[in-house]
């Protein structure tokens, strides 16, 4: 999906909302695990109850590798019942020299159909680059992230005060568009979305946090909405646990028009 | 595998090769194509004609990912196959918020019994803390890596001329102990590893980059040995493509054995 199309899908469902797929044998409703693939029943219910609502979703690859091959299985089936119009992020924090970033990419881009990736930077250009060579997929630059460990090294300063999460944003910038990178911003890091939004005005921004982590939908719209709205904020537990017996994908849908009614209003606000 | 048992195999073998199995379905004999798993058939004779002169097998796991569930299926049976007293890494290159690292641990360490991982430490502590929590098993942390972007980021110099690499030493160290995190060190960045030696004087260090990369053992040896060897270097495509057709077993014993030997005069000089 290209960036144009994106927007489009924004503007039409007034949403900028990005279901996060954390799906965890050990969290879902207990019902469902006498099914043949308890995974893809719980995502295909969130999915039924929340694609009218979200412009995005994003599988954590983590909870489906950790499940071996029938975890993969699941993730398929999942890609494969998604609506077209629909982006498709794998979180997957991946980034490794050359050769091997081009698997990954491969790995996402082509046998898994992904429109997009998220990538770490720490081994810088060739690490990405790859990964901006398949026409109308993404790479998700990690830049400032939600969580506590985040401002471990992502803050350090250097010597003519620019932090480190600022160098990689105006390096990797360079390194392709906005038509193919995105960054990750945590949404407890909303303050620096303006600082941020200098440096990167017209990228889209791909914000978790909302919601379990603690962040402030309020606060990311003020500071990281632009004029294409160049926002998908991410909820994950917020959503896909807000119930935990048979009503779970009822109560995903509140949670997820919930999200999506507070956007409209913050879209319709700026004129999108 | 712990550390002690580690290095007793270094001692015992005399060698301290890890060989790396970044198996390319592309790169592979073309004999090979006719079977059921050219993969694992490709690993398997690799590990036949290798395992005597090597402490450590590294399976690149986005060459595996990339094939999707037969990749994985080709992984496990390479897993399996392994002999018991080699330590088994799994590159990687995870990270990421904890409740996902901690899936990613499980993912690698329980289901797969690897011995370590590889992993990326741009999100910080909570980041690498959960591979941390497993009984004889290592993360092994970036640190400097040998690619030509390892340095867009990881030589970034903060306000007191401490460079980034420094910084995730320092702090990574503290995390856990020399008993369950090595690091990785770029054989190209050889001329570094005397300095990174000062910091982390105990900790075992995964060098890749030698052959391909252009990295010279004698420097890795001359600066990183430490009086437990504390190294670990690898070579991937300098063994397992040294030949490209039926031979291709006996070629990657012959490369295995050349650096064998060489690790075995540095290990004598020093005593081990």
């Amino acid at each position: 999906m290209n960036k144009k199309e994106l927007i489009s899908q924004i503007k039409q469902k007034q949403s900028f909302l990005c279901v996060g797929l954390d799906t965890d044998i050990e969290r879902i409703p207990k019902h469902l695990l006498k099914l043949e693939d308890p995974i893809f029943e719980f995502n295909k219910q969130i999915i039924d109850a929340t694609k009218d609502l979200c412009v995005a979703y994003k599988p954590n690859i983590a909870f489906y590798e950790s499940m071996g091959v029938s975890g993969w299985k699941s993730l398929q089936k999942t890609l494969d019942y998604i609506p077209e119009n629909i982006l498709i992020i794998a979180d997957a924090k991946r980034g490794d020299i050359g050769n091997t970033s081009r698997m990954y990419a491969k790995a996402f881009f082509e046998n898994l159909n992904f429109d997009a990736v998220t990538v770490a930077p720490y081994m810088g250009s060739d690490s990405v680059i790859p990964f901006l060579e398949f026409s109308n997929k993404w790479a998700i630059v990690l830049a400032l992230t939600s969580n506590k460990g985040g401002l471990d090294f992502q803050n350090i300063t250097d010597e003519d005060g620019k932090r480190l999460f600022e160098q990689v944003l105006e390096t990797s910038k360079t390194w392709g568009t906005d038509e193919n990178i995105m960054y990750v911003v945590g949404a407890t890091r909303a303050n620096q979305l303006s600082e941020i939004r200098n440096i990167i005005p017209n990228h889209f921004i791909l914000v978790p946090g909302i919601g379990a982590q603690g962040g402030s939908m309020q606060e990311v719209a003020k500071y990281g909405l632009n004029s294409d709205c160049g926002l998908l904020v991410n909820s994950s537990r917020g959503i896909i646990y807000a119930g935990g017996g048979t009503d779970f994908a009822e109560k995903a849908k509140e949670q997820a028009q919930n999200l999506q009614q507070e956007m409209a209003v913050l879209l319709s606000e700026k004129g999108i």
